[in-house]
């Protein structure tokens, strides 16, 4: 493909890709291709002489195209969203235009040193405190991962490393003089004594993490009669329980946003047992360091929300022990008492799928966990801040230059076009949740609308009415609203038997009667469900 | 950003990029800001008004491209490539447009088919056995990771997996009915005792997986008298070691086509000294399950070679036992003895990165090892092949659609067009290794030209010059020949002190006239070199 063909092949797709956007609208959600279809569709085996673009562009249409859920859809309503934004799209445009492994500073200096400012700018946009700046106190930082998934993965581990090393000196003195071999397996063996803690409605990723990396692996309760969330007393619980079958908690995964309900946890009660636990173990003999659990805060989706200051104090609304306000900082200021935290620009942020950012209180965390041969490549600029190798904040080598996304998207809307963006899908889940509000004899509003999530069930239809019976509604109405193709939502299951139905409203081309349409259809397709249930019965 | 806006945008910048392009051979190749430039040039926090594209453009223009390596320039023969073509950039720009977090095959289904469709493609266009295909007869198959990274790590994973399952079962009657606590217990503590092994040049992510999984690693010795490449005596001795430890080896990394010199381990001898191996551990009383060690083969830049079929004999050029000629198969076919081969189109292959294809004999390797919640997830469609969830085929969760640019690319060149890029490399290789030779007064070549990759240092000037004013002699050249800003190579240290240059000529932009002017410069250089080492001593 040459210049000219090059410049032809772009120009339309550039139009077909507007046309695309331009008729989402009226295109079902989800595809409805059944399993199989593309292998029918496509040779057997790649050609063997090149063939021309336009040939190519035409089964984008015909033969992808149809297999696409559009996730860009104003109908679509599932899952959370996961954006394309024109800016974005440039953005993936150029950095496959600059290509590179960008391993360490010098394979590009553009694409460490972006990532190490926009990073920065979004820290402060989100009004995390400064300890999670490049030039912050603590020396921390963000980094962009592809995935929250890698971004817990990564922090879990710079935990267990940064647990082992407290340990192991504590409790051998000299360690640091024994053999290679004798290091090596008290820490093998002390390993196999760890556990990871995650809140009980956090994201499947938290245990992922654990089991890929051979960690143990324990759920925090967080059930209905906690509103989903991790509190205080139930960790307290789960770390005596852990503690006393001889296993040593080292990370705790919290949630700001859980994926079902968009749940917040507890964090003025979980810091009062997490400092309490610190001081009992301190008391009991252990360093400092060795009792210290690693908080890491997952805010994959919500925590876009906070780019709007009105936001920020549902992170933690109230100090940890109230006759002492400086406890715990009330609002994002919580973070300080934790150690990292991750959020998802391509969930909530206007940046295309990926982009995760994560960030780290003390970046010496990770780099110790995670640098191949780290005393080879340390070195003053590293550790001044001016040069950064993100190779070892991370799980691969190799990344992509992701943060031209991050920059193009924030300077094409601008803090001021963020905040709009994300008031506008908060406000259309509250006329969502208000309108199911409205018909109280169809809907019963389980949670929210929080954050553009608003989760709910069928009404019983009297106060005696089985738990199986309304959740049975619940599941018909979800499947014949998805099965109309005119929208996409999720069937979720709350505390392992409630059915419930997931409207999410901060898709970026959705817009009043867009939530309008769907709520109507949920009206019309409860009361025929009625109508049937009354048939039946009858 | 409206649709008009993005048309002239994108319209703009894909003029920007075919100018960047074509200018690209008279840019110096490596960058020359200094560590920090980028935040002295772009404002503190992100803007409050969005901004014009204009304005952002200029800016990537002025502020960007100063901080790129340009590593698509015919004149970068450092490290390997990491392409851009244009198909490939047409698959980001659609893949971005289609954006969606697709962890399941619902989430769009074209996702998930085009990638099994284009990775059986490629399956055959590099002559892989039939057991790595998704329609093959051990239910194999491929799936993209971001990098080769993620691909050995996923695949050392699945291997703790595979083996604690077999080495648990077999060693503890009843294993199965033990409650979930006594499991993990035996379970972390045998984990505790696994060692994994890779060869002594195999690439620094073996080792990186290792540690972050937090199991224990060896290198197997691939010294300079062994051609740095592992051999079966080796690995026969670092087995020995390790089980005198009490240590038990479940994985093994080899290499096709080492990062320092395209090293080929002796797959031959390897296999004879595993077989031989497994039968004395069955002997002994294991079962056939638990003696099997995995074996993973690296292939990252080297594999994209196998499309050639004149290149595939060098992977395994003899059966193992030569009066068995049936005994290892020969050629590609060597990995149906092995369990799992990875190599990056991102490297030699113009598919952009990233895009590292990772190929398994048997998919329910990483089902098992990797599917959160399989119980649950797993249906007929699934092991029918059907329908694949790739989520449990790799680390995160989410993914990219990765697959619209290989696609793009293997038709846009065909397997024609593929197998004369290879060839093309390669003989530019052996065109700048014979001129070197020509030069014996100044060059030494160490290795190849082998896969477009030479590998060589400055010539002793006497029989018996101490190693290290040779390779003094060779890192100066080296340092002159980068900071002349024309051409960017890489320095080496073989075997831990034998300095040497990398000279890779597998870029798509590199033709014969920029691999001539990289040996010319060479020679100049060298001669440079010589004269003033001539005048320092007189």
């Amino acid at each position: 493909m040459d210049d000219n063909q090059f410049r032809e092949a772009a120009t339309a797709s550039i139009e077909e890709i507007i046309k695309y956007y331009a008729t989402l609208g009226e295109r079902p959600v989800v595809s409805t291709v059944e399993p199989g279809y593309l292998r029918k569709l496509l040779p057997d085996a790649a050609p063997e002489k090149g063939e021309a673009w336009d040939l190519i562009r035409s089964d984008v249409e015909d033969k992808i195209v149809p297999g696409i859920t559009h996730w860009q859809s104003p109908n679509f309503f599932a899952f959370f969203p996961c954006p394309a934004t024109y800016p974005s799209i440039l953005g993936e445009l150029y950095s496959a235009t600059f290509a590179a492994a960008a391993f360490n500073w010098i394979c590009s200096p553009a694409i460490t040193e972006l990532e190490t400012v926009v990073l920065d700018w979004l820290a402060q946009l989100l009004g995390l405190p400064d300890e999670y700046l490049s030039t912050g106190p603590t020396f921390g930082g963000g980094v962009i991962h592809g995935t929250a998934s890698e971004a817990v993965m990564t922090m879990m581990t710079a935990a267990a490393d940064k647990y082992l090393r407290a340990a192991l000196a504590a409790d051998h003195p000299g360690f640091a003089t024994l053999s290679e071999e004798d290091q090596e397996d008290l820490r093998a063996a002390r390993r196999s004594k760890l556990v990871a803690l995650g809140g009980g409605t956090a994201h499947s990723s938290a245990k992922k993490a654990a089991q890929v990396l051979g960690l143990r692996y324990r759920s925090v309760p967080a059930p209905a009669a906690d509103g989903y969330r991790m509190t205080g007393a139930s960790l307290r619980a789960t770390l005596d329980k852990v503690r006393a079958a001889g296993l040593e908690p080292f990370f705790l995964g919290t949630t700001f946003g859980t994926t079902d309900t968009c749940a917040i946890d507890d964090f003025p009660s979980i810091v009062k047992v997490l400092d309490a636990d610190r001081d009992a173990q301190v008391a009991a003999g252990r360093t400092a360091e060795a009792a210290d659990i690693w908080v890491h805060v997952d805010g994959a989706y919500a925590g876009s929300a906070l780019v709007a200051p009105e936001q920020r104090t549902s992170m933690c609304p109230s100090p940890s022990n109230p006759e002492d306000p400086s406890s715990a900082p009330v609002g994002t200021a919580v973070l300080r008492r934790f150690h990292s935290f991750n959020m998802n620009m391509h969930k909530w942020l206007l940046v295309n799928f990926d982009c995760s950012c994560a960030f780290v209180r003390d970046r010496s965390w990770l780099v110790n966990a995670l640098g191949a041969d780290a005393h080879y490549y340390r070195n003053d600029y590293s550790d001044g801040g001016l040069v950064t190798d993100y190779r070892d904040w991370q799980l691969p080598l190799g990344r992509r230059f992701r943060s031209l996304k991050m920059w193009f998207v924030m300077r094409t809307y601008g803090g001021e076009g963020l905040r709009t963006y994300i008031r506008r899908s908060i406000s259309l889940g509250d006329r969502f949740a208000d309108a199911l509000k409205s018909r109280p004899d169809l809907f019963e509003i389980i949670t929210g609308s929080r954050f553009a999530l608003t989760v709910f069930r069928c009404a019983p239809l009297t106060a005696d009415e089985p738990l199986d019976v309304t959740s049975a509604r619940t599941r018909r109405v979800c499947e014949l609203v998805n099965s109309g193709g005119k929208i996409w939502v999720t069937g979720t299951t709350l505390d392992g038997n409630v059915a419930a139905i997931r409207v999410m409203t901060g898709n970026f081309s959705t817009q009043a009667e867009h939530v309008d349409g769907a709520s109507k259809i949920f009206v019309d397709v409860a009361e025929q469900v009625l109508k049937e249930e009354k048939t039946k019965a009858s």
